[in-house]
């Protein structure tokens, strides 16, 4: 049996991944005082004077919703929102497993941006903040980035800047085997939607500086006809030799491929064509870009994929739980450029001493390494001022 | 210490009464790989093909939001979103406890009927059922009826039919103590709010014939003037004598006072005047109507009240979590009157032989009586025809 023959079964008999539970004695007339009615009055009415109460004296300190729309679920696609659900779920589960994170998954019936903002501010006061997930580009920058205008809790798009940051881990780490610098290095982007314009970005905030872009058309250039706002934004970011040409165009010469597009776009005559010491992240689900043995067998010095199932996965479940963690424990107003560098710098000295071209980034399910995500992300929001409890 | 100090100490040491738990294993690169990426693409794409399959895939058939505007909460009346939160969180403690379902508490941050129901409606694909909680009347049977109407899921707004249907318990034992039959007792409902309104149509469907209903202004008269939507529908059925008057004068030879009102606003000489064996249900919180001990004095034969600090407490905690218990078991696509009837019918005989005048109905905290209603609501949904899954 197949992993997803074997996950549709096992869904079916744990009929769900999460539950809640109830914290506090119930069972006697004097509990129900006093959890219930009539002592229940109290806090209302202490969070009633002060707002801010409301995270010391319900679990909204600890509490975030895992939205969808459904519209860009895992390699997916469109499938809809209570298609969804299965993967909102199971990101609840990491939450809790890795960040002891309370989630709570929540789909909307609705692709029109302005109806998910809405939605989601007047929730907003349920939360100490607001996970983003799996909601097609280009509406996902317009929808994330009003929500983090207008709310003064930490909001995330996990598909943008989760993989952002553990791409930007992985890399620091190939870079330091390969023996190459950031600043010195082409790096090949393909796919152009939420993850893929996120990551060009967040390298050009690590300091990156030859960056190009590609889509299903092939290269991202300054000046194309047809770009879409996000599209242009980066255009004037990256290829800043202004080349036109084909994905192949792209990756001669370059030293880092990164996919976040579709499966076997990538050909072994195209990593041959790559720098020497090249890696590449074929992070298309479930199936990579370019299969890692034919990667490694046409020269690839680093291979790393989204799956489980090789060496080097490449997933934003290394992210989330502990940068929520963190924000969460020193009640950060948002989440800044500071704090998702500092998971990225975190999750990337985690792996120490034990560093080799299999061994890039620390397992998803090493709890060490989600610590140490939370533990960078709560310094880097009291540094950064946007602590709301330490200043 | 008072329940009230005790409880703000208490939720602050708390900080939270509910949490998510994750029930898979997800410790192992295999364990994520059924749990999480590549194997949950099957449930993923078998929900997508079959949109019920959410209900047996995710933890769609067992989760109920318990969901406020925060504008009538207790007997505190509109104290914002955030302030209603420890009691949304208090009822999914209860519902978990004493139904075993999944409650999550979501606060809306808008009081406009319009906005709420629409929020609701675009997250419903999340849930097995929706659980309305102090919204003010009359918005509440606007955004009840609609949701009803529009969703196939059931919809209960707990302060309108939980209360009814445990006053309508309450209200069968005390008239069998009191040898009175339904269709010939004189009944006042004093308070005109979603609780009141909901009692006096409850009654009605039990049988009762004669009820006068009262507000601040006294009783309400078919034909008065500036009576609202709500208000006027009720004016139709109840006070068929066409009486004016105070509600001192609607008590005058009432058998049964059902008080859904404020604090000490019936006195030892209305309850004197009311015919033998009276029966009181003063239901005001935190302080009832009269104090128990003072109508007792006045003659009273039974009272009862809403608070645990007095015999007979009559809470909707009795209700909710039994009635969704049956809802979700059978699949309900409603919440009809026959199994709000049956929730009434269980609980008033879940009392058995023990009935005496300080044991009408069973205690919040038995957890025998939560069982009790869900049977009687699951096999009341199926019998009526509203059940998914048996016919």
């Amino acid at each position: 049996m197949n992993y997803r023959e074997l996950s549709l079964k096992k869904h079916g008999e744990w009929k769900g991944k999460i539950e809640t539970v109830c914290r506090v004695p119930v069972g006697t007339r004097e509990d129900l005082s006093v959890a219930y009615t009539p002592g229940v009055a109290e806090p209302c009415m202490a969070i009633h004077d002060d707002v801010e109460k409301s995270f010391e004296l319900t679990r909204r300190w600890n509490t975030v919703p895992v939205i969808t729309d459904g519209t860009a679920v895992l390699g997916l696609g469109d499938i809809g929102p209570e298609a969804g659900m299965p993967v909102m779920e199971g990101k609840c589960a990491l939450f809790k497993a890795y960040g002891g994170v309370d989630a709570y998954p929540l789909c909307i019936k609705s692709k029109d941006p302005e109806e998910i903002i809405k939605t989601i501010k007047l929730l907003s006061g349920s939360f100490g903040g607001i996970n983003l997930e799996d909601i097609s580009a280009p509406r996902c920058f317009e929808i994330e980035t009003r929500l983090k205008e207008e709310l003064d809790i930490p909001v995330f798009h996990d598909d943008q800047h989760g993989t952002a940051i553990v791409v930007a881990a992985a890399f620091t780490n190939a870079l330091k085997l390969a023996g190459k610098k950031r600043e010195e290095v082409k790096v090949v982007v393909n796919g152009a939607g939420a993850a893929g314009i996120s990551i060009g970005k967040f390298l050009l905030k690590l300091g990156v500086k030859d960056i190009t872009m590609c889509d299903k058309f092939g290269i991202i250039c300054e000046g194309d006809e047809g770009l879409n706002r996000a599209h242009e934004e980066i255009s004037h970011l990256t290829n800043l030799s202004r080349r036109h040409g084909t994905l192949a165009d792209a990756m001669k010469g370059a030293d880092v491929f990164i996919g976040v597009s579709a499966p076997n776009v990538v050909t072994p005559e195209m990593v041959k064509s790559m720098a020497e010491k090249s890696i590449l992240f074929t992070m298309a689900n479930p199936v990579p870009e370019i299969a890692p043995d034919l990667a490694k067998g046409a020269g690839a010095y680093i291979v790393g994929t989204g799956s489980s199932q090789y060496p080097n996965q490449i997933n934003n479940v290394l992210v989330f739980p502990g940068l929520f963690r963190g924000a969460l424990d020193v009640r950060a107003s948002t989440i800044n450029d500071e704090m998702m560098l500092a998971a990225a710098k975190g999750i990337a000295e985690y792996v120490g001493d034990k560093l080799s071209r299999e061994y890039i980034l620390p397992y998803a399910y090493d709890k060490g390494a989600h610590e140490c995500v939370a533990k960078a992300v709560a310094e880097a929001a009291v540094q950064s001022g946007v602590s709301k409890l330490y200043k």
